[in-house]
């Protein structure tokens, strides 16, 4: 099997077939190719267990909610849903989103609701505003990978700030910002993910929001509160966001991707005031207005739809998935850490630190398994022995024959080394190698 | 009846009221509210005619040819509907693109075209990708509002280039270049809508098409070519579009708005191969891939619908409207001068110089009647006494009656400068006091 593994190539490469090179804008260099979007290729193949992206798991959404929802839309609104609407969003909408909101403890207006498209668009206009070249954005490490993207698409100086099983560690915090503000940085804003982190896995405990909260309060730092995965919860919901105790210092991101559907495009801030008169014109500015059909099939979706049973069934799904990872991560890789999550979709894998995911992922595909390499995760190049792995869109089979595959390629990597090494420090490898033996690959 | 006419508010005022204010990216400051939008509002109201917004009339779009693309996408393509997709866009989308493309005698490949939230927003990401502050756009004066605060929220600087009931006039685009040039300012991109252009409502013929693009070309100038009405022409096909001719110095902008729907919120660019990779990740940057569901319903649309037939009745539509209005125009405001569109959406209308169309827009809103003031369209102040006339969504009915108060609305502006310039130049009053009385307002 030929397998090509393109993460290598940028669109800043073959200058001389490109005549509009020399006429880009400064921020087009921050426009690369992303380990996960080269994965996408390749792991989308029916062979390939991939352990790689993030999709989540639509066929557990029953088609006819959807259909019949639409199907109304169209008879009583479709005059509304074919046309333009308001940049900020449909006021019907706004509404059942407050009505989602309240589930987590945040209460707001209509007026502080900006629909957009799909969370991630939030998070560009967020960063559109608020960001000048050079300005620092504070993230967790690892942090969202499209999130970089953002950031460094606007020539932001990202910096991450450790976490641990914990979630972000406030002493890393106050040790960044002083580190900045004592440089002449000048920071913008926070941007977390506080509940089941993606890509680490973890959820900052209650105290700790509270600790970050008022750092950021008495330091003038805005709190961007990323948290599309935060009703996808195992055993218990997890601590109430920063958003619900602190109205003017943040600004929360929400989607419908994980509770519903990603292919209607559909998120939304929740932006104090004046933030969010700018978001909107941002918003106006960049795409017009937000899909009225979409908006009013998930409006239908959630008035007539018993759409909290339906995040249950997506719980369920999810949770079990998970449960079928940790089991096989226990018994074939024990000796190797992981997170492990009390919700949304991900698992962080840290492998002895001479192994490097990105280098290692070639062979994995050709194992026909595909994870995402840490480095895709960190701005400064770090996550080189870390993987993410999603259980959210893989059947439990799927799952363990993966974890199988990546069990053996990783004792091969580690052959491999342990060959080219062996007058090297064989003591470190040789003592990784208590890595249980899968059982041979059944398919 | 109280009219508040929002469009002084601008949400850089109240800065003691935003904690956040002075935390703002510099390019924040030039998203400020458009008189379009603030219109919006207003002109909602049911006993307005509004002929400001530009609405497609959705109502000529049979609804159950939507509701049956939808149903199909459900029941065959429902899983891929729901989930993410690619970033560029469906393959299959982009093929049917190139069917309607052809129908304008533009060649090219599937890999050449990225699918947007709208062609906004691929002006938007186009925006991004080229303009450093600073750098220059040239458009034609006027232009598209939407363009304008786009091309201000990445702090370009608008250059407009005349133009006259043919189009942009070449002479001028070369005096701006050379201007600009010998001024040392880097001229990035030509903003231009060859094809009933909006707001000026003019085509852009097809020899001076040629020397624009000449120009160009030899300048290194990159053309945007944004062309939503291009097949919403009246008594024959206008000039091949620029990107028919020209692969490498030509972005091309294309829309469903208009021959479809503008509530899915699909459009594309097509753009030379290595601009396209740049677009692509800029787009992934900024919303991670466009709506799956949309993009699969207006495939399916097209696959199965005889959308040729389709754009057809919206032609016959806006025709017998647009005739409506300049009957009318002609009838009540003989004196004015107005474009005559040969398509799309817009006529232009232009006042005595004395009369300002932004300050007189309050009165016309109390007399039921809505336009756009011509400053909309202007970067630098300019249109002052312009205004934009929209045809594309009230019924002829209203249309004439809009023009009617419209009328009462210029004649009483009149009467009041007469009565405050008792001693000022009457002459000049006077002399277009020889607009018809409009017949009495009948509703």
């Amino acid at each position: 099997m030929e397998v090509h593994v393109s993460n290598q190539q940028t669109p800043n490469t073959g200058t001389n077939l490109d005549p509009w090179y020399s006429n880009y804008a400064d921020r087009a260099a921050g426009l690369s190719v992303s380990e996960v979007r080269a994965l996408f290729a390749v792991a989308s193949r029916p062979e390939v267990v991939s352990l790689a992206g993030g999709m989540p798991a639509v066929s557990a959404l029953p088609q006819d909610l959807v259909v019949t929802a639409m199907n109304r839309v169209m008879r009583d609104e479709g005059s509304i849903a074919l046309q333009y609407g308001s940049g900020q969003g449909v006021p019907r909408l706004r509404e059942h989103i407050l009505e989602v909101m309240a589930m987590e403890g945040i209460r707001g207006s209509v007026d502080d609701v900006v629909v957009t498209t799909g969370s991630q668009q939030a998070l560009d206009l967020v960063t559109k505003l608020f960001i000048n070249p050079g300005d620092v954005i504070l993230a967790e490490a690892p942090s969202y990978v499209g999130a970089i993207g953002v950031f460094r698409s606007y020539q932001a100086d990202i910096v991450h700030v450790l976490m641990d099983d914990d979630g972000l560690i406030p002493d890393a915090l106050r040790e960044a910002i002083a580190r900045e503000k004592s440089a002449g940085k000048s920071i913008k804003f926070l941007y977390t993910i506080p509940n089941f982190h993606n890509p680490a896995g973890v959820t900052l405990t209650a105290s700790r929001r509270d600790e970050v909260m008022q750092i950021c309060r008495s330091e003038g730092i805005l709190v961007i509160e990323d948290n599309p995965y935060g009703l996808i919860y195992f055993d218990g919901p997890p601590p109430a966001p920063m958003r619900s105790t602190e109205d003017e210092g943040v600004i929360y991101l929400g989607s419908f991707s994980k509770t519903f559907a990603p292919g209607f495009r559909v998120g939304w801030a929740i932006a104090p005031h004046a933030i969010r008169e700018k978001l909107v014109l941002a918003a106006e500015s960049a795409i017009l207005c937000p899909s009225a059909f979409s908006q009013l099939v998930i409006s239908e979706y959630l008035e007539t739809a018993d759409w909290r049973a339906q995040i249950n069934t997506f719980r369920g799904v999810y949770e079990e998935r998970k449960n079928t990872m940790l089991q096989a991560l226990n018994e074939y890789l024990p000796d190797l850490h992981h997170t492990n999550p009390d919700g949304g979709f991900y698992i962080w894998l840290t492998l002895p630190d001479y192994l490097d995911t990105k280098q290692m992922l070639p062979r994995a595909v050709k194992e026909l398994v595909a994870y995402t390499p840490g480095t895709a995760f960190y701005a400064d190049g770090g996550g080189r022995n870390k993987m993410r792995l999603s259980f959210c869109y893989p059947t439990p089979d799927q799952i363990r024959l993966g974890i199988r595959r990546l069990t053996t390629v990783i004792n091969g990597e580690i052959d491999l080394l342990e060959t080219f090494n062996a007058t090297g420090p064989l003591q470190t490898i040789r003592s990784s190698r208590s890595f249980s033996a899968p059982p041979p690959d059944l398919d």
